[in-house]
């Protein structure tokens, strides 16, 4: 089992294919995109400088929009893993 | 239901036309430029480094305005949305 | 109406010509410039780290001077107003 | 009048020649460079991040140094006045 | 014997080798990638601004994941670790 | 007099020749290097952002040595001082 | 005697040889290294925001290893020293 430290979570990514025209990635504009994950584990909460720890906002199971460049790539059973800190989800989608 | 985390507002983006010359932008001067919308879902507030959590300044319905090149894109239900953290709004409209 | 958020205030700005020679804009020296602008609107104030919200220090009907570069650019009602930080507001003229 | 927002002080500014050979600036060696002013107002003074103001530690009539390349310009009455934060400033000289 | 300070933590690397073609590293993609590694000492905790220490999460015999490219190489008996801040630490392996 | 604001300290820098071979400094290796002075004045102290003033840790006649490359120079009576921040301090030699 | 200001650290540097190949320096992979040294002085802490101090962590004749590329040379008594923030220190070796 994957145990995320601190205020991270660990996110099943759902694959996307980004648009391309002779290999050329397509950027329709200038603005961030999100993607779309569910989130498999979440870690304890961040240590805040007056030693508090604040609670998670996700939960198992949530379905969750995220930064799309955020995030470290894991290995585990042979499947791939999206690791992320809480402040790179945008949203939960209900 | 796009529910935002954290200090972050889901925008109903205003359509808007970047003036062009045969393609080119065209930046009138300098300064910063803002944008309009409609909020449609706010986020529970920041937390601050001593825990308290911020109440948010806009609510559902408010017409705001925005630094136009603030925010990540987000596609739900056939719509996009922008989010917005809420120190990326500038104004509200009345 | 227009309610800047946070620490921020409304400008009405005071038109001001560059001095150009020949279409080249002329920087007299590299020191930072200020310019003038009348306080239409005031935000609420800013959120310090323990909750509580700063008062601001300049009110409608202020002369104020700012840094040249600062804030953004708002349209309203056919009007042009710049909304800026609390913190770029350099000093109240009497 | 200029009443000087926050920790800012405003500073009659001591004109001082650049020495120049050939219309080059000679920089004597790599170290930061100080100017002498007086200061003609004094801000309130900087607000902490628990709510306190810090009492500034120069007055009107000082005669103080300062970073030279600190500070904005500021016109007013036809005399020309710099506005500094109260950190620029590096010594008062008695 | 080594012992690490403050929020450090003494791993034992895994060897991982690089996909190479031709010598040339092959980056799959743009994500950040995480490494596994034997937590062989850790340090008493990091000091807050307000002088309490945290806790530190991970204990002696615990499987991390960390990011690939953080920490300093140590060598100690003839051997190599790899001295990481807890907060490079991204999950405990169970 | 000289009367140095916050936790400036004012040094008589200890002159030291650079060595230089056919007029190009040399550099023996990247370390940064530190300079002998003697402190002739210093600051009531930084103050804390909840509002207590640090004592100063050096006194007028101590000599110090601090990073070579800090500070502000400062003429007063015909003669150069060097204004640096206590923090540039690096020890007191007895 | 040298006595090292806030949280720095006098070490006594152990010499290591860069290997070289030809003059050019061989870096083995793109890790950071450290380097052994012995403490012979320490300074009395850092000062935290709250005004606290941090008592050190290393005491004089702990063989410590640090960051290879920390700290500040200092000549004294015509011996080298290096000085460091307790920060740059990643363990203490028994």
């Amino acid at each position: 089992m994957l145990k995320p430290l601190a205020d991270r979570v660990v996110l099943e990514a759902q694959e996307e294919e980004e648009q391309t025209v002779g290999g050329i990635v397509l950027a329709s504009n200038a603005k961030e995109k999100s993607q779309t994950g569910k989130v498999v584990a979440v870690g304890e909460g961040q240590v805040l400088e007056n030693g508090q720890k604040v609670p998670m906002t996700v939960k198992v199971g949530d379905k969750v929009l995220y930064d799309k460049y955020a995030g470290t790539e894991v290995s585990y059973d042979n499947q791939k893993y999206l690791v992320v800190h809480e402040k790179d989800l945008i949203a939960v989608v209900d």
